[in-house]
C-alpha cells in the first residue's frame, strides 16, 4: 500500500470492517437523538434479536458450553448470535476493528461436527465465543493498535495466546477498538475513530480495552481478552460494569502480542479476561492454565505455575482488608465512587470480615516513575510509527511527543540503572509495608480495596486533559494482580457534588477532575472497584473478589 | 577514609584481614617452591589439624548437620574447625576477604545453648557453617567485590539472604574473594590479590565465586553461596571439581546483595549453592525455600514456587540429553574436557539413557548479545567506582572501560528496547528448539550436557587475554538452570594435544585456547561438566545430575 496518509488508511480500514459486517448482518440504525443514555437497555428492547438469540446472548461462558457440550444449542448457532449482536454494539458503540465473522461460523461448524462425530467436545472452551483486544494477532487480520501504520497490514503468525485458545475450542469472531498505541484511559484513535460506553452513552468506556468492554456489556462477547499497563483492563472492566482481572507478569501468556511499545520491560504489560460474571474468569483461567496445556512450555516468559484452586485457606475463614479512602495522596475520588467505598466496606464489615485504612504513603514516587517510564522509554517508539502518517497528537498524549523531540541521549545506560534501582527500591518498600500488617496473632493482610479511578466513567474526552491513572497504575508499578468489581451506579439523589468552596484539592488536576462532578450528568454511570493482590496471587485475587461479591449481595 | 588510592585501600583491607586470622589462628607458612601443585592434598596431610578436626572438616553439610543435632559435635567445635581451616586456606589460596571468626563461634554457642536448653535445634541448617561470596552483606562488614571503592566501606544492613540463613541455623565464618566487580573468569583485584587452584596452583580457581571454590575444594567450607550472570558459579565449581548450580532468576533470594552493575537487568544475576555433594545443594535448597519460610514474602523479585522433590516421573524413567559436543560453534574444548563429554555420553548410555547431539545453532547470536550487554550496560558502572581510585583496568575488562568511553548517548531507549526485543527473540528460538526434540512417541528432551569452559582449569591469568564464557553465558541468556559435576582429572596420558596443523580453529580465540594446551602442565586438573535445564527446572536439574553422577559411578 504506497499511502502514508493516517486519513486515507482510516477510509480503507473502516471499509473493510464495514463490509465485513455487512456481508453477514445489517443492524437497524438510527437517528442519534433517537437513542436513550442506555444503549444496552435499547438494544436487548430493540427487536432485532429473535427470544433465542437474547437467550444466548445473555448467558454467561459456563452456561454456554454446558448448553453446546449438552447439544442443546450448536456452536453455530451460538457464534452467529454473537456476531449478530456485536455488528450492533459496533453501529451504536463503534467497539470493533476486525470482523471475523467468516471464520467464525467455519470455526464452530468444525467444532459442531467434531462433538457429533467424537461425542467429545475438542476441549473445556469448546464453542465459546471470545472477544480479542485489537492487539491479539489472528493471522492474516491486521493488528492496528489504533494506528494507521498498522491500520491495513495483513499479519502472517497467530499471537500464542490466540493459538492455545482455539485449541481449548474458543470461537474468535471479533477484535475490538484500542486507543492510540493502547496507551490512553478511553478508547479514540485516528483510524477507527471514538468508541463510548454502552450503559451511558455520554460517557467513556475507558481504555485501553475499552472496546472489549463496551462489546461485552452490549452482550456481544461473554468473555473478551484484553491488556494492562496502567489499567488498560480495569478502567474498562469497572466503567462498564464487570469484572477484569489484571494478572502479575507470567501467568497468562504474552508472546506474540502486538505492543506499542515493543521491549519496554520497564512496567511490564500483562492480559487477562474480562466479563460480567466472575466464574467465566475463573473458568478462563483454570482451561487457560492447566497442567495439560502447561503454556509455559511454549511462551519463554511464562511462569509453571499451574492455576490453584480454594488458595484461600481455610475455606471461608475472614479475610482482612486494607481500603484506600477517597483520595490517594493525590487525586480524590467522585462521589459515586466514595459512596460504592462505604457500600462494599459496609458490606464486608456486615460478614465479619476486617477492613481498615490503608497508607497512601508511597503512590505519590510509584505513580511518578510510572509516568515518566511510560513517556521516557515509550515516547521514541510511538512517535517513530505516528510521524509518517501524519497522524494528529491526542492531547493526553502530548508527553509522549515531548519525550520523543529530547532524544535518545536523555536517557543512557546509566540513568536506566537508576531508574531499575528506584523501582526495586519502591517494589520491595511497597512489600515490607504490606508485611507489616501482620500482628502478633494476626497473618498480613489479604488483600487492598480501593477505587479504579477518580470517577465512575467520565464523561467522554475528559481523560484527554485530565488523564490519572495512579488508581491502576500503582498495581502495574509493583506488578501485584488486581480484579475489577462492579458495586453500583451514580445516583444523582445520593451522589451530591462536593462543596467545592471548602473542597482542599491534593494537586490542579484533583481540582480539575473534582470540578468536573455533575450528578445530573453522570446519574447511572456504572461504579466498579478492585481487590488488589500480591504478586503472582491471581487465584487469591478472585476468591477475594467472590467473597466481596458475595458480601455485596447480601446487603 | 580520606584515601581515594586503590593501593592504601588494599593495604587497610589486607592489614584488616590479617589482624582477624590472626587473633585466633597462626596458620604455618611455607616457601613457595616447597609446596606441591595440590595444596589441598598438602593441607590435608600437614599436621596443622588434629584427627578431630580433620573428621569435622572432610564431612559433608548433612553428616555436620546430623552430628550436631546429636550432640556428637558442638557447633562450637564445627565452626571453630571451619574457621581454622579458612585460615590455611587464605595462606595457600588467598582465597578469603571478609574474616568473620569472632561472631561465628558467638552464634554457634548460641546455638548449642539453645539445643541444650529446648532439646531442638533451631532451624533446618542448625550449625552448618556457610561461606559467603564477597558480595553478600554480613554487616558492618564491607562487600568490596573487588574494588577499593568498597573494599573498607562499612555496611548496615545484611543481605537478605544472610537473614534468612542465619535464622534457619546457619553460622557465616568468612566470605570469599571475587574479582573486580565480580566480572570476570579468573579470581584476582586490586584489593586482595589473586586467588589460586588448591587442586593445582598453577591454575586458576575460576571466577567470580572463584573464592568459594578455592575454599571449598580445601575443606575449608562444607558449603557455599556464588553468584552467577555469565558462569560465575558454574566456572569455579568445574575448575575446583564440585558441584553448583546456577538457578533461573527468582527462585532463590537476591534482595539486597551487593552488585558491580546495580540495576543492569538485561542479565540477570543469581545466586546459588556450591559443595562438593549434589546433597549438600538439595538440602540448601529445600531448607531455604520451603514453604514455612516462603523468601518470596520478603523479596519482591521471588516466585512462589516452594522447593519440589522428585519431579522426575516416574521415578527412575530413562532419560533424553541433547550433548554440545567439542566445539559450540566458535571455540573448541582442551582434549581433557573432549574426554569427560565422552566418558559422561557413555555412561549414561550404558545406563540406558539416550544421548544425542544438540545444535549450537543459535550459540554465536546468544553469546554475541550477552557479551555487548555486559560492556554497554556495565561499563559506565564499574569506571564509575575505578576511576576514581585510579585503579588499573584488568585486559579482560578493557571491553567496559571502551564502552564507558562511549558515553551514555550512544544507547538510549530505542536501542535498548531493540536489544530487548532480540533477546526475547532468541530465548523463544531456544525454547521452540528445545520443543522439537519431541518425536511422535517421545517427550522433549530432558537436559543438555555440555562443558563448562574450553579449558578443565586454565593456567593463571590464561583468561585476561582469552576470556570466553560462551559455554556458560547461553544459559544466563535464556535464564535456564543449570548445574555442574565433577567428571575427571586431566591426564597428560590420555589427553594428547590436537594436531595443530590440521586444527582448524573458528575464531582466533579459539586457536589461541587450543595452541595454549599443554598435556604435561594440565595434568591433574579438575574436569566438570553441567546439566542445563529450562527455566525454573532447578529441583529437576539436580535430580539429572543426580542420575548422571550415579551412572559415571557405576562406571
Amino acid at each position: 500500500m504506497a499511502t502514508k496518509d493516517y486519513k486515507e488508511a482510516s477510509v480503507i480500514a473502516r471499509k473493510r470492517r464495514a463490509a465485513n459486517i455487512a456481508a453477514y448482518y445489517k443492524p437497524p440504525t438510527w437517528k442519534e437523538e433517537d437513542l436513550p443514555k442506555n444503549l444496552t437497555e435499547f438494544s436487548l428492547k430493540s427487536g432485532y434479536y429473535t427470544n433465542d438469540e437474547l437467550a444466548i446472548i445473555q448467558s454467561e461462558a459456563d452456561v454456554i458450553l454446558e448448553k453446546i457440550r449438552t447439544k442443546s444449542w450448536t456452536a453455530v448457532e451460538v457464534a452467529q448470535a454473537f456476531c449478530k449482536a456485536s455488528a450492533l454494539a459496533q453501529e451504536l458503540t463503534n467497539c470493533v476493528t476486525e470482523v471475523l465473522y467468516a471464520e467464525a461460523v467455519e470455526r464452530a461448524k468444525y467444532l459442531d461436527d467434531y462433538l457429533a462425530r467424537t461425542g467429545k467436545t475438542i476441549g473445556p472452551l469448546h464453542g465459546l465465543p471470545i472477544s480479542l483486544k485489537d492487539c491479539f494477532v489472528t493471522a492474516p487480520h491486521p493488528s492496528s493498535i489504533g494506528m494507521a501504520a498498522y491500520a491495513n497490514e495483513p499479519l502472517q503468525k497467530d499471537t500464542l495466546l490466540v493459538t492455545i485458545l482455539r485449541n481449548l475450542g474458543a470461537v474468535f469472531y471479533v477484535k475490538t477498538n484500542v486507543p492510540v498505541a493502547m496507551m490512553m484511559a478511553e478508547t479514540t484513535n485516528n483510524v477507527w475513530g471514538e468508541c463510548r460506553n454502552p450503559l451511558h452513552k455520554y460517557l467513556s468506556p475507558g481504555g485501553s480495552s475499552g472496546g472489549e468492554g463496551a462489546l461485552i456489556a452490549m452482550y456481544a462477547s461473554p468473555l473478551g481478552v484484553g491488556t494492562d499497563i496502567g489499567g488498560s483492563i480495569r478502567i474498562p472492566a469497572a466503567w462498564s460494569g464487570m469484572y477484569g482481572i489484571k494478572p502479575s507478569f507470567g501467568r497468562y501468556p504474552v508472546y506474540g502480542t502486538k505492543s506499542g511499545i515493543p521491549g519496554q520491560e520497564y512496567i511490564l504489560s500483562v492480559n487477562g479476561p474480562m466479563a460480567r460474571s466472575l466464574k467465566s474468569l475463573q473458568l478462563y483461567s483454570e482451561a487457560l492454565l492447566s497442567e495439560k496445556v502447561a503454556p509455559w512450555n511454549y511462551d519463554h516468559k511464562l511462569l509453571p505455575i499451574p492455576w490453584r484452586k480454594n488458595v484461600i485457606q481455610p475455606p471461608g475463614r475472614k479475610l482482612r482488608f486494607g481500603i484506600i479512602g477517597i483520595d490517594d495522596g493525590l487525586v480524590h475520588v467522585h462521589p459515586p465512587v466514595e459512596r460504592a467505598l462505604n457500600i462494599t466496606k459496609a458490606a464486608l464489615e456486615k460478614q465479619g470480615h476486617e477492613v481498615f485504612a490503608w497508607s497512601t504513603q508511597e503512590h505519590e514516587a510509584l505513580i511518578k516513575n510510572l509516568q515518566a517510564a511510560f513517556f521516557d522509554l515509550g515516547g521514541g517508539a510511538i512517535m517513530d510509527l505516528l510521524k509518517p502518517w501524519n497522524e494528529p497528537i491526542f492531547p493526553c498524549m502530548r508527553g509522549y511527543a515531548l519525550a520523543a523531540a529530547g532524544g535518545e541521549g536523555e536517557l543512557g545506560p546509566t540513568k536506566m540503572r537508576m531508574m531499575t534501582i528506584r523501582r526495586n527500591e519502591l517494589q520491595k518498600a511497597y512489600l515490607d509495608q504490606w508485611n507489616a500488617t501482620a500482628t502478633d496473632d494476626k497473618d498480613r493482610m489479604d488483600g487492598i480495596i480501593c477505587a479504579v479511578a477518580p470517577w465512575a466513567a467520565p464523561r467522554l474526552g475528559q481523560t484527554q486533559q485530565n488523564l490519572y491513572v495512579g488508581w491502576t497504575g500503582f498495581v502495574n508499578f509493583l506488578d501485584f494482580c488486581a480484579c475489577t468489581f462492579p458495586v453500583t451506579f451514580a445516583d444523582k439523589n445520593l451522589d451530591k457534588p462536593r462543596d467545592m468552596k471548602t473542597f482542599k484539592q491534593l494537586s490542579d488536576i484533583d481540582g480539575r477532575i473534582q470540578a468536573d462532578y455533575d450528578a445530573e450528568f453522570y446519574h447511572g454511570a456504572p461504579v466498579g472497584l478492585q481487590v488488589v493482590g500480591r504478586r503472582l496471587e491471581e487465584e487469591k485475587v478472585l476468591e477475594m473478589v467472590d467473597v466481596v461479591a458475595e458480601a455485596l449481595k447480601a446487603t
